[in-house]
Formats: structure tokens, sequence, C-alpha cells
């Protein structure tokens, strides 16, 4: 299937891999490039010398494009955009920040732009800046989110009016039905972070992975509203958030109670009780680690199998 | 098309009119089984000798097969099913509340059931009353919602793989595209709400109708968790509430704010400020109160439209 995103991104499916921090290095992504999508290197988790010998072992595991996502609220930004241009990184994915900031500049080089949003506000505001597309992001998706907790039901349909540029569905799509059904609403590929996450080449930990893969439905929520709302599955560290939530706890509490590393401590260090355990609601469906090759090759069967079964309404 | 859900309620498409309360009486549901769906009676608020008299008219004004939506906590619940059973009304949509306690003497009278659910565990639950198929509603449905917050898009795949009964996906579902979308994702049908109740034969009030369409992106949210959640547009009455939830209100309180008849103020005397406005997240692509007629029509164009724009991928 050719279409405008999947030749703005020269790969063959119209699928990007999440950028999920402590989950894409360069194993993933080179993987998820290598199979016809589009793989990314989660900048959020590395120092600009880590993400650069990413860099370099994507480019020798595969001949495809690749792409870095950037949180832009990151500390380390200006030494994360350095070694991007430095490096010519194919495809810049920002999230989380005002994407004027780095929009031409990346352009200017040559990368490719596409930039997170969760409603249309945000849409217009990427395109006014330049990117070359947008990635809307609903509800279900897991780790950080928008404030106005609009699904990606509502918000693909939504975002489609608001803006004529590519547009990626993400939250809550972990199948090749999920694709299709995006694409039925509007979108022009989707970017998938849990059924990544969940991979054999994901470098998050063996014991994040099997708790993933054992999340039932509403094992996860959305919490941290009064800061920046997180998905989170509800362990004994969530436990402590909500029940300062549901007593009234304002953001300083908060800070307090979650303190320093907690994504790190529970994505890449596997501690299941006091870590951030951050995934989407869409995790319920997936009880498996698997290669990513088998992954994205069952995503294109279930996409056909699920199109196939379509009919008209006469 | 014809498939098994359109089979099960003789109707010639697979869409039902959600049950919601000030919204629902015989002009709407006659109009929506006229138009080749299936209208339902909102039995929350009525009085069974209102619910018998609506029942009559319906009958009157169609040929075509109807239902009646009945949230099984309602206190007038016995009076409420002596009616239904008495005038044999062909469909019951049953919600909120044990399946268990009503199904078997409606399906002894020769009543179709359905429950509405919000889990995979609820719908194996409604399986097992022996009901005839499962309405399962997604997280950016309008008015009351399931405690787990799943969305449609994460929600109808589980269900899916939780029961072989037929499948209704509700929540967020205002266009064909939209239809189209669920179908993909395991649904046999829908149930649309929000669409329904912003149509000229709804019995909302003028005003509800007109704030309903002038809803944005993030307009309304999912508050009262505490007691039940409930999606309601923000407003002064919903400001009361998101202030004592920040800071701590336990249910006491919330259900001292609340008082009486807040649905009724709103929905159906109009008043905007003080009433409580329960409409889904889809209110955001509405922007004209339509007839039925032209609403169902434009479905059925848009959902062969969005249909056929799918590509296999290779």
């Amino acid at each position: 299937m050719n279409n405008r995103l999947t030749e703005l991104l020269n790969i063959k499916y119209p699928i990007i891999q999440g950028g999920m921090i402590w989950c894409c290095g360069w194993r993933l992504a080179s993987a998820v490039s290598d199979n016809g999508g589009l793989g990314l290197l989660g900048a959020g988790s590395m120092t600009p010398e880590l993400l650069r010998e990413h860099i370099k072992k994507c480019r020798a595991a595969t001949v495809q494009p690749f792409g870095v996502n950037v949180p832009l609220i990151y500390q380390e930004i200006e030494g994360i955009m350095k070694v991007i241009l430095e490096e010519r990184v194919p495809v810049v994915v920002s999230s989380a920040g005002n994407p004027k900031t780095w929009t031409k500049q990346l352009k200017d080089k040559g990368i490719t732009v596409l930039h997170v949003v969760s409603s249309s506000i945000f849409a217009q505001k990427a395109e006014e800046a330049g990117v070359d597309a947008v990635i809307a992001e609903g509800f279900e998706a897991g780790g950080h989110n928008g404030r106005e907790e609009t699904t990606t039901m509502a918000l693909i349909p939504q975002i489609r009016r608001a803006t004529s540029l590519p547009l990626v569905a993400a939250g809550g799509i972990a199948t090749g039905a999920g694709i299709l059904a995006t694409l039925c609403l509007g979108a022009d590929g989707v970017q998938v972070g849990t059924r990544f996450a969940l991979s054999e080449e994901s470098s998050a930990s063996p014991e994040f992975k099997r708790a993933c893969t054992e999340v039932k439905e509403g094992d996860t929520m959305l919490a941290l509203k009064k800061l920046s709302p997180t998905r989170l599955i509800k362990n004994s560290f969530f436990d402590k958030i909500k029940e300062a939530e549901d007593r009234g706890a304002n953001a300083e509490e908060l800070l307090e109670i979650i303190g320093k590393g907690r994504t790190k401590l529970g994505i890449f260090e596997g501690n299941l009780t006091e870590g951030e355990l951050e995934i989407g609601q869409v995790a319920s469906l997936i009880d498996k680690v698997k290669p990513v090759e088998t992954i994205i090759r069952d995503m294109i069967d279930n996409y056909n199998l699920a199109l196939g079964r379509l009919k008209p309404m006469l």
C-alpha cells in the first residue's frame, strides 16, 4: 500500500514505532525499519552521546530510514538536537513541547519532522510550525497523554478536519484490524507503541514486558492529572499516587511521592512494585512477547483479513 | 448489509439508537426504526404509565420493530417491566444492573434482550444470564460510563474475544466512517447516542441541543468517579463538582452538590449553567441538529465512501 505517508517517510507500511523511553534503542528501531515500518530511537532516555552511539548502530543494522523521537521539554534537548543535525537522521518525531522551536532548523537540513498532538488546536500549531505530518494520540495511549482525554475514535476524525497534513493515528492500536479502523477514520497510518514495547527487540526489562503481557482490562489508569497526565499500570506505586489524589493532594506533594528515576526503575530495571510502569490500554490484548518481524507480519495479515470481511451497506 | 445483528433485530441497518434519558420518546424511536435502524424508548426518565403511552404512540407511528432501554437500577423497574411484558415490546436493552434479574422473564415472552457492558467480565456475565447480544460502550460515550475507562478502540476487540454473542459497539460513533471502524474491530453493529440526541426528533430541549452542537474537543469530561462515572459538558455545575473533587470531596458531599433533578434540568428544561449536561465526546464532530432520516442516510453514504477508500496492504 502506497500513500502519502509511506512516500513521505520512504517506508513500505504506514506503521511508525512509538518512541517510548527505555524501550527503543537501535535494536528495536532497526528491526522495525528493516521490516517495512519506521523505527524510532527514543532520545528521552538517552544522553546526546548515547544517542549518537545508537544512531551509528542503527545505521549499521539497517539500510532503511529510521527516526528519533524527541520530547521537546527534555533537559538535554540542545545536545540531542546537535547530534541529530550532525548525524542527519532522516526523521524526527517531536512531542511534549512547542514545535516552532526546532522544526525550521531540522527541515533546513532536509530532516522530515512529525509532531505528536492530542488536539486539533495543537495540530494546527504544528502545521503552522511547518511540520510534515502530525501524529494524533488518543486517551488510551500509554505514558504521557493529553489533558482533554479525547480517545482515538473521537480524535482522529477531528484532526482530519483540522489539518490537511498526513495524519498518523496513535493510541489503542496493536493489531491490523486496529490499523484498518484508524484508516477508516481518516488516518494515513499509525504509530504503535505498546505492541513494540513488548517485542523481543525492545530494551525494556523482561520483568516489565512480562507484567505488561499479563495486564487485563482496567489494569492501567490515567493518573497524575495535576502534573502531566500519564497512563500507568496499577501497582503499589500507582496506589500511593491514587491515595494522594483521592484526598486532594497538590502537584508538589505528588512530585515528592514520585521522586527521581521512577520510569527507569519500572521499565528498564523491572521493579514492578515501586517503578512507574507506563503502557497503553491495549496491553490487555497482548499476551506474548514476539519478535518484530512476526509482529509486523501478523499486523499485515490481520489487516487484510479484517478488510476482506467488510461489506457495503445497501 | 445483512448480518446476525440485523437478523436478530429484524432491521435493515445494524444501527441502534442509544437509550438516553430525556431524549428518546416515541418521536425519536419511531423515526429511527422507520429509517432502518432500531429506535429505543428511554424508560429511565419515564413513569410506567408514560412508557405505556410512548409504546402505543411508537406502534402507531411505525410498523418497524423498536425497543425500550431500561436502566436496571431504576427505582420504578417493577412497574416498567410490567408494562414492557404486557405490551410485548420486541426488544429490551438493559443497562446499569445485573442482567440475571430480568432476562429470563423477558425472553420467556419472546422479547429479544441486549445488555450494555463496559468490560469483558460484564459481557461474560450477560452471556451467562442468557442475553441475545451485548452492547459494549467505551469511555468516550456520554452519560454513565464504566469504571475501567476502556475506550471503544481498546474495548471492542477485547469483548469480541470474550463472547461469541452478536456485539454492538457504542461510544464515539457518529458517522458512517465510525461505524465502519468498529466493524473492523469485530463489532456486528453500533449503538449511536449523541448523534441521535441531537436530532430534530429528540425530545431534549432546543437549548441543550444547541449547546451540544457547540461542544468542542475537550469540552466534556468524565466526572463523579466516586459515585457513578458520568461524562458531562463542562459548565457551571460541572465546575462545582470538579472543584469539590479536586479537594478530595467524598461521595456524600458530591451527592449533596448534585441534589435532585439535575439531568432533567439540563437536558429537558435546557438550564445550561446549573443542569447536568450528559453527552459524548463525539459531540465535537456534530455542528447541526438534523432530522433522523438525513442522519441515517448520511451515515450509510459515509460508510460506503469510507469503505471504498480502503486498500489492501501488499
